[in-house]
Formats: structure tokens, sequence, C-alpha cells
């Protein structure tokens, strides 16, 4: 048998492991037989030469054996949830998991932490005063059987694997490999006991890939994956160009998909949301078409039973569900930075990616791994893409609460924006299904 | 300025590092701000991608100046050392550096422990009982100072950097870089305090560098760095197909040695040392000819002058002298078995690797950096190769404490060995100097 020196020595030069060697790697630093150094020695090789298909696979379901899976086997429901690649100002998942858990699926989500100039979901929730997000996996499997739908973070019962090895990649900067992407998100998801996935995957400058060809191949990748495993999965290909909705921060995107859930939110998160939502219910329930997932879902914001949802679920997590419409409940800024268009013209790009990392330095989001958040910073866009501005308009506005990186931020934010004398030709937001 | 995580990430995408960031990365871990796990992801993304000559060059010296130099400024003799990329059954160091410093060289060595299936001076030495490695800086200098040689291990003082990163890069399958293995050789010999330097870059199976080319580029990068720190270097390319001498083995070597500093050792042994010390004394003394410095190489031998300095050298670091001449005071393993050839022929080959692996298996080498070395234990060939044996003559002997891997070694000592029916080409030992 292979020394663990070897296995790294094989990766080092290119050569396929098998399961049962991956299942060693995987399984030895969990019990830490194997120490950081080996398996960031490890992983780097293997971003560096690359891992298969059948690798990232065996990856996955190594990073899935490790820990305990959610049952819900006693809930007469379609069990699906949403998984997002990642984006700025994208608080889908917090809408189209109570869309779909309003229209009888049940949403079991571990939800993660952000890291970049990418946000979590993990990190929007605990905006919220008391909500608690490290549930006992009995305590979370008794919610989603109650609501349909409850959040959870890792634990050493959930995805333990994913965890640790998350927090080695972003030290080490093997965050990037496509396999090791895959294998994360599809071990925690698969974790939570599902029969389908739909997945986002977004391109662009505010994603974690810019170009298609390379989202595509992750979606496939996570499509492939979910087969061996007898998962549906299917993959909305979407932009990642400019923020998705006005918001970027923890407390402040909170509001907006409250707002969006009382069918007040801005167009492209609404219609974003809706899609994300209806792929679910359609998921979950094949013998009805995708026009009447879609409806049901429009359905579940106008009549305000997700709304209705994801408060009761914030209460039960302790929250202060409150927040969803007193707004002032929420942790607030202390300073506002307006930010206006220094001529006439249409705005015919918002860098995602400038605007994201403005939120970093504002304490939206980390860098590194142990950074604290400050919940109630962040950016709050007033036009978007194809607006007409004048001179003097508002562009957006950062919220602060220490100046020590504003001027930086304010920079990054001034130049994340761009202006033309023509109207732009309009961007789809989604691309492309790919199942 | 780049944090250490994008320090990681510019070399897992190919780029250049400068100097300065190399060193930021070699100080940072030696002073422990830098995570194991960091400098090995580093170390592989640098395998993988490679780095360049400069790269190399940043590297060596990042390393030198972790760590002190030795000074023999008040000897008035040129300091020149000897190093061999290693081999099996190569105790050259052994005997050119005694020779060198009977010539009139001051010889400073820090010496190496073995890895793999290539052995170190430094565990050679540690089998002659009572023998000093770990000495203080002043008294090295003092020895060399007095005797013209002296052998001492890395410590904390010399060397620092390259014996912390050693032991990561045999835990991580990093050691074979190119830039790593020079960087790691220069570092330690320039700490030496050296005027210049003999390489010998082994090629072939027993040695790290199985083609010519490889090795070429080796010798070419080592003497490249070298002229960047004012430092003359010299490398000869040597073959490295069959093991050198007729030992494998620490105390076996140890005898090998004083027989062949006594003007009766093998010839390949007896012809590859003298030209190692001869090189090592032209360098010291640039106005004779190489001839001339064969010679007086050969005077040392023959009139045991050379002798006589290890002689010294052993005594003073607390080590029993008598064993040069008493082999029995040496550690003696308590088991032999006898290979045999198994007809008639002309030993066309012996697979150094084979026989050095089969020398570590039978405990006289490390697997693991803490794996423990039985010095008695190793393997005497009876014949090499262009040898004409009959059936049932002896190939070589397994010398042995335990017999826990015998077998394995057995076979692999006997894959190693191959007959022809006609007498095989002669091979040349020397194959090239570069300088």
């Amino acid at each position: 048998m292979d020394r663990i020196v070897d296995l790294i020595r094989r990766k080092r030069n290119s050569e396929e492991l098998a399961l049962e060697e991956l299942e060693r790697l995987i399984n030895g630093y969990i019990r830490a037989e194997i120490s950081d150094a080996q398996m960031a020695a490890f992983l780097m090789a293997g971003t560096c030469n690359g891992f298969n298909d059948a690798e990232a696979a065996a990856l996955t379901a190594a990073m899935l054996r490790c820990g305990q899976r959610v049952d819900l086997s006693a809930v007469p429901k379609a069990k699906v949830d949403y998984h997002s690649t990642g984006g700025v100002g994208d608080k889908i998942s917090l809408i189209a998991a109570p869309v779909a858990a309003a229209c009888g699926l049940a949403v079991p989500v571990i939800a993660e932490r952000g890291i970049g100039h990418t946000g979590g979901t993990l990190d929007k929730l605990q905006s919220i005063p008391g909500f608690r997000t490290q549930l006992a996996l009995a305590d979370f499997e008794d919610l989603v059987t109650e609501f349909g739908l409850a959040f959870t973070a890792q634990s050493n019962e959930l995805a333990p694997a994913d965890k640790r090895l998350y927090a080695l990649r972003e030290a080490t900067a093997t965050v990037g490999s496509q396999a090791l992407i895959a294998a994360s998100a599809m071990s925690k998801k698969l974790a939570e006991g599902l029969d389908g996935l739909v997945l986002d995957v977004k391109v662009g400058k505010g994603s974690l890939l810019s170009g298609r060809t390379e989202a595509r191949r992750l979606a496939q990748l996570m499509i492939g994956i979910g087969r061996r495993m007898d998962v549906k999965v299917q993959a909305l290909l979407t932009d990642m160009d400019q923020p998705l909705g006005f918001t970027i921060g923890n407390a402040l995107e909170i509001m907006e998909a409250s707002q969006t859930l009382q069918g007040q939110g801005p167009p492209d998160l609404t219609g974003l949301a809706v899609e994300a939502a209806a792929r679910m219910i359609f998921m979950g329930n094949p013998l009805i078409s995708i026009d009447s997932a879609r409806e049901q879902a429009n359905t579940a914001l106008e009549d305000g039973s997700a709304l209705e949802v994801l408060r009761n679920v914030i209460a039960a997590q302790g929250g202060n569900a409150n927040v969803l419409q007193q707004f002032e409940s929420l942790p607030n800024a202390s300073g506002e930075h307006v930010i206006t268009s220094p001529r006439d013209g249409y705005i015919s790009r918002i860098n995602a990616d400038d605007i994201g990392r403005a939120a970093v330095l504002l304490g939206a989001g980390r860098t590194d791994a142990e950074d604290k958040i400050d919940p109630a910073v962040g950016i709050v866009l007033q036009a978007k893409v194809g607006d007409n501005v004048v001179a003097g308009s508002g562009l957006c506005a950062l919220y602060y609460t220490d100046e020590t990186n504003l001027a930086e931020a304010v920079q990054l934010v001034e130049d994340a924006f761009r202006l033309s004398a023509n109207v732009p030709e309009p961007r789809d937001l989604v691309l492309d299904l790919i199942q």
C-alpha cells in the first residue's frame, strides 16, 4: 500500500488516484493522522495538475462519508435545495428557499459563510438578532419537518470534512480548483439528504468563474457527481457581472430579501429567485409544468405565505422575526457616504467584483477566515445597468461604522461604475439551463 | 503588499516571485509566522509549476541569510568542499575531504542525513562509536583550523532554514524540484563560507536524476547560483547506474572508505575520490595543473596522510579512531544472507536503485524522517558490472539484524542483477565536467 507521501507524489505527477486512496487521504486528515502540510501539498498538486471527474466524485463521496446525513425519511415531501456558487448581493437562497417550502417542499439548508468578495447565507442570517445557526442535527431535522425549512451551519456532525478542508484551502490558495469547488459544495449539499438540487452557477466579474466555458464545465461536473450519487441536479447558468438587486451587506440583504418576499423586490432579484424556486418546485413535482411551478412560486410571494415560512423559521431558531418588517431592529451603520454621477449618461457597467471588494473593505465580508464581520455595513445601489442618470444624481451609498478603509472602498466603487452616451444592450440574467 | 496567500496563489499561477517576496516566505516560515500548510502549498506550487533560475538563487540567498556562516577568515588556506547529489554506496566525501585536507585545503563539511535509497555522510559517521556530529559553530571552526577538516550537522545556527524545509519537503513529496534541490544544497554549502565547491551530480538509476539532460541542468543551476554569490563552482557529472564500490550501509561504508584511504579501495571508488579531491585541490590552487593536483591526491592516499587527517578528526570529535583499522569495533550485523549467481555469464547491470532500496529495507536508510537507522546492516557486493561469474558463485551478501523485510530485500537484490553472455560495453564513471 502506498504511503501518504507516495499518494501526494502520484498526484504531483498528474496520476489518477483511486476512490479508496482518496478516502484514505480524507479520512486520515479528519482523524489527524495526516498533517495540514501533507493535505495542503496534496490539494495544491491537485489544483495545479487537476483532478478528473471520477476523482471529484470520489472526493465528494469520501467527504460525505466523514459526517452524518440529514434524515428526513419520515417527511412526506420532496427534499430539494438550491446552491449558488456565490455572487455579490446574492440573497437568492433567502427568497427561493422559503418560496419552495411554502409550495410544499422540504428545504434543509446547510448554509455557508462568505469568503472574499462573495457573501454567505450564514453571515446574512447571523445579522438577525438572536438567530441561532448552530443546531443539533435532531433539532434541525425537527424544524424542517415542522416548517419545511431550516438553516444550520456545518458542524462536527454535518459535513465536517468540508469545514476543515475549506479553512485549509483558504489559507493555501487552493480554493480555485473546479474539482475541489464541486466536491466541497456537493458533499455539503448531499449531506442534506436531498432528492434534488438546483445549482446556480454564476458567470462574470462578481463570481468565482469569469468565463462561460469554465462555469458550464463546473455545472456539468456537479451534475455528474449528483448522478453518481442518485441525486437529481440541474444548473442555471446566471449572469453575475453587476450585483444582484440593490443591496450588498448582511443586514441590508436581509431587508431586501424581506422586501422581495413581500412582492416589492427589484425585478432582477425577484425574477431569478422565482426562477430558482420554480426549478426546485418542478424538480420536486415532475408531473406539473415549469410554467405552473413558476405560477406557484409567484403566488407564494404575492400571498405572503413564503414570508410567513421565513418568519416562523427565524422565530423557531431564536431570532427576532420582526426584523422582516421593522428594519430598524437590524444592526444599523453609523456613517453614510453617497457617490454621485460625474455626468449625464446611461450606466453601462457596475463591476460586481469591485463592489464586492469594497463591501469587504467596509467590513461586510472576510479576507481571512478569522476576520470579524460587521453585519450593519455595506453598499446600497441607487441605479443599475441601463438606468439613465444625470450629473450629481446618486449612484450608490456606502454604509460604514469604521472609516479606516472608507477612502479605498469609495475609490473602488467609483471605478466600478461605467457611463456611456448610449443605452447599453440589455443582458439576460439566466444564460442557460444545464441538466 | 501581497498577503502570504496571494504569494502562494501567484506561484500557483506560475508567476515569478521577487527576491524580497521569497525572503518574506522563508523568513516568515522560520519565525513560525507562516504555517507548515502554507509553506507546503507554496513548495508544491513551485514543484508543479517550476521556479526559474533567479528564483532558485533568491531562495538560496534567503535560506542562507536565516542562519550563520562559518568564519574561517583567519585560516590561511583555500576553503573548498565537495557535494554529491547522492548515490548508492557513495562514500566519496569521506575519502575526498581528508585527501583535500591533507593536501593543504580547509574543508568545513556540513554533512547530510540520508533519505530514501541514497545514503548520507552524517549517518555513516554516526556509525563510529562516540563520534559527535552536533558541534557548536565555534568548535567546528576550531577543528577545521587545526586539522583542515571537520564534520558537523545542520543546527539552529548553521542552515536552519534548509533543515526545517527539508523535513517538510520529505513529508510532502516536494523533494524532486530542481530549484529546491539546488537551493537546499547551495544554501547549506555556502553557509560553510567557501571559496570554491566541487559538485558531483549523479546520473542514473541510483540517483535523484535519471537523465543526463536533467543532471546537466541541475549542475548549471547550482553553478549559476554560486556565480551570483561569488563562489566558484564546478560540477562532475558521474555515472550512478551501479553502486559505487562494493559496500552499501553505514558502518560497511566507513570500512570501505578506510580501505580506500589505505590504498586498497576498489578502482571505481578510488578513481572517483581522487578525481573529486584533485578538482578540489586544483580549485584551491589554480596555479598548478589538474594532473599535478591528481598526483597530490594520489600521494595523500599512498603515504597515509589523508587517513591520518581522518583519524585525527574522528578522535577530536569524540569518536573511536581505531575503527579505521579494527573493523570489529564498528557495529556488526548478526545475520548474513549470500546471493549466488543462477548461471554463468557476465554481469551486465546492477541496478543501484534496487540495491539502495533493499539496503533501506534492511534498516540502513530511512523511508520517513523519523525512521531509526541500524548502522550495522547493509549489502556487500562480491562482483561488479563487467565481471565474469559462474553458476553458484557469490554476487553479494546481505547483512541484517532483523529478518522482517529480509525476503523482500533479497528479492529486490536478485532482481537488481542482470547477466549476459557477452562482455558488456565498459562505461565511463566521469561523464562530463561542467564549469
